[in-house]
């Protein structure tokens, strides 16, 4: 038996930031781990972004209530939990992803958890050290067969720990850089791909 | 973030062997681990009656087919799911129990394999030795709390492992030997020890 262990924001759903970014119009927000790779000080830019302009957690909460599916996304997923386990390996946090889980019929989710303090967002905690790989290596510890599939840089370790191990939409640089994935840009190719 | 490792038969569906007994009529098929505590030898005998009446594995298929949740397992189910990430460790097979899983609203599912050959029950692969606490330890790896909640002995080892531990359902002689793990005999109940 397959485990798919599928990144969530690209792949399922839109970036969360990005609606952020878009409904307050603050730009900065659109800043990915493309512009500051390290994880750490993204998240800390992000909320001393949030900081400057008094954005409480419920406003964010209010825009991931909007949040919709990807056009396909949730058909792609009752496909891939008939045949496999599917697992969403996901860096952003609990407390961002639980309204949306219902929209993808609650599948299992493995992220990481902010701190909410009087409303606002005041920091975070990663499960673990380099968690997307770590997902992959506790379910080959069960003696399943991983799939693994996502869009950026944070995806290569899960992908390079999978034992089948696809990129989904992911931006060109990434592709290139990677080669050895292949990639498929639509839910039909990706089907195709995980079998 | 909590993991949910729940037993499968007798706490969210009937059990699957005493629903083809039922439908066959084959009383010896009603044996469970409490009769025969080998497993293998449990299925080798499962296996051998099956063949002594030329039992076909499409039969089966259709009993399981007709196997309906337990009254309040959905429900019980999708409250759990909204608050923790669940899933169910089985000591069935996936051939048995996919089809079910739809029923449940797909919750990820660890279990064996059976082998089909020409439409008849032909044999088995465990995923592993010791499972269900193998089952625990993966998530707990990933640096989640593990609460467990199962039926019966084979459950043990999962209720041991994990950070907590609940009976459901459980017969009286396994929670007398076991008195160290609450036991929860109805949902509301379970809920109540879950939180």
């Amino acid at each position: 038996m397959k485990v798919l262990c599928l990144d969530l924001e690209g792949v399922l759903i839109p970036e969360i930031w990005q609606a952020v970014a878009g409904h307050t119009g603050l730009d900065a927000l659109n800043k990915t781990t493309r512009d500051i790779p390290d994880y750490d000080e993204l998240m800390q830019f992000r909320m001393r972004v949030l900081r400057e302009h008094d954005l409480a957690f419920s406003m964010i909460r209010k825009v991931i209530d909007g949040v919709e599916p990807l056009p396909g996304a949730r058909e792609f997923l009752d496909w891939a939990r008939e045949r496999h386990q599917v697992v969403i390996v996901s860096d952003t946090f609990y407390e961002f992803a639980m309204p949306l889980m219902g929209k993808l019929g609650r599948p299992t989710l493995l992220c990481h958890r902010a701190h909410i303090e009087d409303d606002r967002l005041a920091g975070y905690t990663l499960r673990q050290p380099d968690p997307k790989r770590s997902a992959v290596k506790a379910f080959q510890s069960l003696r399943m067969t991983v799939i693994a599939a996502g869009d950026s840089y944070n995806d290569v370790p899960m992908l390079e720990q999978a034992d089948a191990g696809y990129f989904y939409r992911a931006p060109l640089n990434v592709r290139t850089e990677y080669p050895q994935y292949a990639a498929a840009d639509s839910y039909s190719v990706l089907k195709d791909l995980i079998g």
